[in-house]
């Protein structure tokens, strides 16, 4: 009979307690966890914060009763272990309500603590009513602050997923909320232009948003904080929730031996097993070697961490499976708007000098003669030589989950960027295009790619450089309306015909539109003509996106 | 300069054109069409029928204006084609305003003419009152009548796709509708049990629901119709919709001794050629051999015309792209559920008595305990040798677009049921699962497959087998609600463990809960203690959706 111990009880843990005992009814499964609850919805908490799940109880996917009445699992809460003895092949536990200690053998380890919000070392930090939230206990200590009547205003620092979903849940209880970010846009994990619609949209929800800020001292009297940005701005506020990352909780393993990666975190093979004999480790504690480039990295997030924890379950048991490593598929909720992702951003490809090229489009979630169609803006990133897909990012009121689901599959199966060409999606008008914006991509890139549509980056044009010709190929309304580049002429693309000898042949002219898809229209048309021509990729709404200048024409 | 002409300017016609002319800025490109207008939404006829699209100019697209001022392409309407001379390379073209006849010489012919609505063989079916809808002048003159006050009552025969939502049309502008369906079901194009909700949700809105009927007999009188079923019952109606399918428009093609394949359909090879030199075909006018079984299908979808319009335009012109088949993706809405299927369905598998294996799955569109949630019923169909996907369909408020998209890719790609485990998809509590339904059905096959978790189906099940012994494992509470099967006895899973005693090892205990989970965990609790056990896939839910006898305990 096989003793299984496993230290955590929440996603992965839970999982795999729950596979061990399908796999093995005999065998003997022990969780220890140092919180009051295994299995809570952790992804929830946010969303019971801001009132919009109702019940507390809702959250608790399972508790030790049900656990044991459905898995014949011994759950035991409130115990911390506090040391492994990989020799013995026992682990060391106090239970944090009677103090008293013991010792538990196992056969089989499983770690799974998951990971803790790094603590900023700002003088001051640590005050009464400074909070962050990973645990039910963390979210019942902010929501009884919430809950005061004299909150009015809070100040959330770190601009990630919690962060957001913390600024909206504030929000959404009437309080004024002050977002303060390091990196010089929010939500940092995706590409500074994708980002930027957040911004509008915390801005235009009443969130004054401080990036490129750093906190650099917090005041704490009478029941009020003040807080120092860098640049000497002071703020007040009467909540602090600090939300700049999560570590993994790697002590317990270090000291028995276990070794980490250069990540930080806990290696290991594909089985999910550390470096130590039958102790394997799964979820936020663990690194993984990126799906897309084989480096080790920290992506913390519940769909591996259950995956993690079945297959480590598996091997626990004499089974032969592997995890075949993480894209960071994630995507996350800021009011009306949502921002998903999928593989490596552009800043982590640039920081790593991989080759790559991208492709922006834009456009509606269904069809646009459909009522209540929202626009979709959509960045692929790939490699120019091989085609691969490497990431992409998408941002929108609706549908950005099934774009970057729809990709995260056809990564995982390593199709080429010609190959998205031919995905068969369903189409009716309320649920999508006939051309999907993943097709549409697909035939720009496939279209850049192979030379027949050139395209610039918004990031790669300068409007002053002399050797450059700038033709904006949108209506006059349009432009009047919106704005254009420095330095560009107007001929709208049906007259484009008709007014050729207004283009310069010997430069390079650069075709603008709205969204990129003229633009191509008119590229090919010039490159056919024999002009030198390139497409703003994803036209004038990109170049927006990146913040660039804008005049009026 | 190539001169090439293109008969049918919507979907894979108008595709073809503009791709032509970005292709070839010198080609001389003239599209002819019979009808009023070019490249409208097909699809959004039945929306702007109900109201929802409320303005009838968004339908249309292009205009042969527009087209010709952004792609110099010359579109003729109200051009008849009546014949192709293929050893002249030219066509005879009647001009339906003015009666006159041309000939137009071409080095590269499109066909592009679409299908064309069936008319049922019935006595007296053609009547005043009786339309289809295919065209914008279909929709015109359906709105001229049901704009008409003493218009209460509508009888729709055929309840695939335009049937349907003609029904749903009909019903938002306070219609009495009666749906006369001779297949035993309703969308006769998915599998029976997957249809079945769509029934409780037309008769939800007042609809009569007539499957395996067939209409008999039209009689037509002072403008009211009496429709005669073959039972006998008799209707009357105000207006007849005939949607019972549509079929190639082959006749210009096939006088002109171009091939049609077994289907009915033009026969093209993979560059979208017909059998005769320089002529291609794409569209609904055409039959592909399906992406699954190779076998000769026509489906008349507008993402697979427009992608093989793309094609057919780079071949004419000296590309070498390939069409890669046609998966079948498709979707429809049906009031607040909505259907999509990709691949084969069961039927067309047991037709060809192809190996098949199917997994039912029912699950929650994102995290249960986030608010608004609703449920997905889903049915994966797969190879059990090799583990292909042969096909999905899925059913349900929300998400159901999403899951079989992913499925498409993933059948694109190839992936074995076994991978899709390993599908990374966006996760947070409003957009997903931790463990969404994908990723639980290829679980559940991949437990099927290994013998680990033996699945019975509810179409293979007689309860009153007495080598099985049927174990209800919900709760009494679940039970008394929903009722049970004959002949089970019920063990509640939390307590199955304390009375197995109540189990007999002489026969295959068949364990049945809601959906298939719980059910998968006793399966798996009963098989490792030595008994003879099997799973009702999906459930007590997907046995109701079978229609099968259900009793009180």
């Amino acid at each position: 009979m096989t003793k299984i111990l496993i230290i955590g009880g929440v996603a992965g843990g839970a999982s795999a307690a729950a596979r061990a005992r399908r796999l093995d009814e005999q065998a003997e499964i022990i969780v220890f966890d140092r919180g009051q609850h295994i299995s809570f919805a952790n992804c929830g908490l946010p969303y019971h914060l801001s009132g919009t799940i109702k019940d507390r109880q809702s959250l608790l996917l399972q508790t030790p009763r049900s656990f044991k009445a459905r898995f014949n699992v011994d759950v035991r809460i409130n115990q911390e272990v506090t040391r492994i003895n990989p020799k013995q092949k026992t682990i060391e536990v106090t239970d944090r309500t009677s103090g008293k200690q013991y010792v538990e053998r196992y056969d089989k380890l499983l770690l799974s603590p998951g990971a803790t919000p790094v603590k900023p070392q700002i003088p001051g930090f640590i005050t009464p009513k400074t909070f962050s939230l990973r645990s039910m206990a963390d979210m019942d200590a902010i929501l009884s602050q919430i809950n005061q009547a004299n909150l009015n205003k809070a100040c959330v620092v770190g601009a990630g997923f919690i962060g957001l979903e913390m600024v909206e849940a504030l929000v959404a209880k009437g309080i004024k909320v002050d977002l303060i970010e390091l990196a010089p846009h929010v939500m940092p994990g995706v590409d500074a232009e994708m980002a930027a619609p957040l911004t509008q949209e915390l801005v235009r929800h009443g969130v004054n948003v401080y990036t490129q800020h750093q906190l650099s001292q917090v005041e704490y009297h009478d029941g009020q904080l003040k807080l120092r940005l860098s640049n000497d701005t002071t703020l007040s506020s009467d909540l602090l929730i600090s939300a700049v990352g999560v570590k993994p909780e790697t002590n317990l393993a270090s000291t028995a031996g276990i070794l980490l990666g250069p990540s930080g975190g806990i290696k290991v093979n594909g089985y999910m097993q550390t470096n130590i004999a039958d102790i394997y480790a799964v979820g936020d504690v663990v690194e993984d070697s990126h799906f897309v480039d084989h480096k080790a990295r920290l992506v913390p997030l519940a769909g591996p961490a259950n995956r993690q924890g079945r297959i480590a379950a598996e091997n626990m048991l004499g089974g032969d499976v592997t995890y075949n490593h993480t894209q960071g598929a994630a995507i996350c909720k800021v009011f009306d708007l949502s921002i998903a992702q999928v593989g490596l951003t552009e800043k982590q490809l640039q920081a790593e000098k991989k080759p790559f090229a991208k492709t922006y489009v834009h456009g509606p979630d269904h069809a646009a003669y459909y009522p209540n169609a929202t626009p979709i803006s959509f960045k692929l990133l790939y490699c120019p030589n091989s085609e691969t897909i490497l990431g992409a990012q998408a941002i929108g009121a609706k549908g950005v989950d099934k774009r970057i689901d729809i990709i995260s599959v056809a990564q995982r199966a390593k199709l080429t960027i010609t190959a998205l060409k031919d995905l068969e999606l369903c189409y009716a008008p309320p649920f999508g295009s006939a051309k999907d914006i993943v097709n549409q991509a697909a035939f720009a890139a496939s279209n850049a790619i192979n030379g027949s549509s050139p395209v610039v980056y918004p990031d790669q044009l300068d409007p002053q450089d002399p050797n450059l010709q700038l033709v904006d190929i949108r209506n006059q309304p349009e432009i009047a309306k919106l704005g254009t580049l420095e330095n560009s002429i107007n001929i709208p693309l049906d007259s484009l015909r008709q007014n050729l000898s207004l283009l310069n042949k010997n430069k390079t002219i650069i075709v603008i539109c709205q969204v990129g898809l003229r633009g191509h229209v008119a590229t090919r048309l010039l490159q056919n003509l024999g002009y030198q021509v390139k497409n703003l990729s994803g036209g004038f709404k990109t170049w927006s996106m990146f913040g660039y200048p804008i005049v009026n024409m």
